[in-house]
């Protein structure tokens, strides 16, 4: 291949990078691909190193060794984070979306890209230094939000199924545990097959409540001899009267939804 | 702020296109950023465009018009998708994967961000023509898959459930569909919220066999009023008798898993 300019392989290079989140990437990759000497890849990644930085989006980590490269954390500016967090709250308190019960309809927002890939950048930077091994959840709401943070922090995605009769999974363990909130005794399984033993684990789900579903989460990945080392959600309801757990993030904080369907929600100090 | 080098404009112009793929993003978000001329910007684009098409990574259309810009196609080059192809299915002959009854334990490759992710650009680029309002899956294995080919093409993602009894869903629609390989009638819901009517959806799935989920979620948008336009699986199990659909696409052809569990199968026509 013909070389290529300094300004077109850093487009390549940033495309690379953001493409592989939190993974190494040997420098003779980008050498290879865009048929450049180590010593020039290595000036372009200066440069894509400090613009990121100046506008907030992100981080190109240097790893030193005979295993090295570089390694890039996604990020988000202030501004945009601000904005975010701002649009998001306008969003939940319409009032079309509350449904009977006084519950806030959030489906659309859990399945809308533009949210979830901005609400996954910014817990998965809240929970980067666990050194989690997968990224887990529990079907169905979560699904994306927990993917995206599992791409952004470069691990795999385990998600825990409420009916354990799939016959694709292979043999299973299955737990009960109580919703914090109901008081009502549900199920979660997990194929023997999803985790290895001896793995950190973060979870991520779209409301907390009473926190049940997160020790559900924990007692099953005791199963696996595994560890819960995060918690993250994108809402996390503070009005409720006690939590089985304390050490978490959210996006959200939910305070109240009155008998008028007024939503009292702020952004969390996550986006502040 | 202060003004930035050519080299440095061309990295924030590519991140922000892979932020927001399909979305058309007016030059002024640029100039605003960057603090810098249309004129400047618009150069700054033609360099970013030439690299990504050079090397296979994408295209960049310009919209002309009061709500013109640009909008960035994500792709994938004819050398890492035919890797890709190889790899998938190396990994998917692995002996291990066999579970009781003959089946290939696909999950962990369903959840894995950096297999998803560019089976998510493929299927959005072969599905990209349809001009479609959402992109549409069944809970629970093909969500990833699913939620990375909406965000490709910029669209919302929309899940029918299992059941049917989820408080904060609001009114739902609810299908019986018979599965086309076992002929067992099965459920699938959708929130009345989920989907405007007259909506144009492409189904997306882990595993295509007699196509009876395909027909039910066909059944299930037209409760909506709403259109299936394409359909896109990561495997099709092209050894099953009958299908109930012949207008779709896949990634790897499954042709048999024999009695000693030795699996035969290729990359689809999509790798190639």
């Amino acid at each position: 291949m013909e070389k290529l300019s300094r300004n077109s392989r850093v487009v390549a290079i940033t495309k690379l990078l953001m493409e592989n989140p939190n993974k190494i990437i040997g420098l003779n990759n980008f050498s290879d691909l865009l048929n450049a000497a180590k010593s020039t890849v290595s000036e372009d990644i200066v440069i894509v190193r400090e613009v990121l930085e100046k506008l907030g989006m992100g981080r190109v980590e240097t790893i030193s060794g005979a295993a090295g490269g570089i390694k890039f954390i996604n990020g988000i500016s202030d501004e945009s984070r601000e904005q975010f967090g701002e649009r998001l709250c306008e969003l939940l308190k319409e009032p079309s979306r509350i449904v009977p019960g006084n519950f806030i309809y959030m489906t659309d927002l859990m399945y809308n890209p533009q949210i979830i890939s901005k609400a996954g950048v910014i817990l998965a930077k809240a929970l980067g230094n666990q050194k989690a091994d997968y990224v887990v959840t529990v079907e169905t709401k979560g699904i994306p939000l927990a993917y995206e943070v599992a791409k952004n922090l470069g691990t795999e995605l385990v998600i825990a199924r409420r009916d354990n009769n799939k016959v694709t999974e292979g043999p299973t363990v299955t737990i009960n545990y109580v919703s914090g909130s109901s008081g009502k005794i549900q199920q979660m399984s997990l194929s023997k097959k999803s985790l290895k033993t001896g793995s950190r684990c973060i979870f991520i789900d779209d409301f907390l409540k009473g926190g049940g579903t997160a020790k559900g989460i924990q007692d099953l990945l005791n199963e696996f001899d595994s560890e819960l080392v995060g918690i993250g959600v994108l809402v996390d309801h503070i009005g409720a009267e006690k939590k089985l757990i304390d050490d978490y993030v959210s996006i959200i904080e939910l305070k109240n939804v009155d008998k008028n369907g007024v939503v009292d929600l702020k952004p969390s100090k996550l986006l502040i």
